[in-house]
């Protein structure tokens, strides 16, 4: 599993969207509070690989795209536990 | 907005995965409950226009083909409630 508190710093650009506590500030947006650890490693994963298209998809692929997998990991322990 | 007790009434076959209560049983699934509504509907609708591909997709893209638009807006009423 990866690191909530190296997860934490990485995730102030998440926050804009989907809010410092992890419940979106924008209708359309997934909440990412308490989310499934495994599913956000999957999903971000998914964005990076251009897996996922259309719509809001555009937008999460530049964000992942800047994302190593450890950052992946980290971001998924964060906002998991939260 | 879609009728959540319609929705209720279609999410048998969800919580095979997802869990009754919308927190899932395998671990790389998504936790359901309590998601973002409009979230929910876009991203049954991603599985169902194929733009989500790759892993688990798949299995999704089935399950959403089967539902009618009104399904999803019932489905993600139910959903997000919980």
């Amino acid at each position: 599993a990866g690191d909530a508190e190296a997860g934490k710093g990485k995730a102030a650009i998440c926050a804009a969207c989907h809010g410092a506590d992890g419940k979106t500030l924008i209708p359309g947006y997934p909440n990412l509070n308490g989310q499934n650890e495994q599913y956000l490693v999957y999903a971000l994963k998914a964005y990076k690989n251009k897996e996922r298209n259309g719509g809001n998809a555009m937008l999460m692929q530049a964000q992942a795209a800047m994302l190593s997998d450890t950052d992946i990991d980290n971001l998924a322990a964060y906002f998991s536990q939260m």
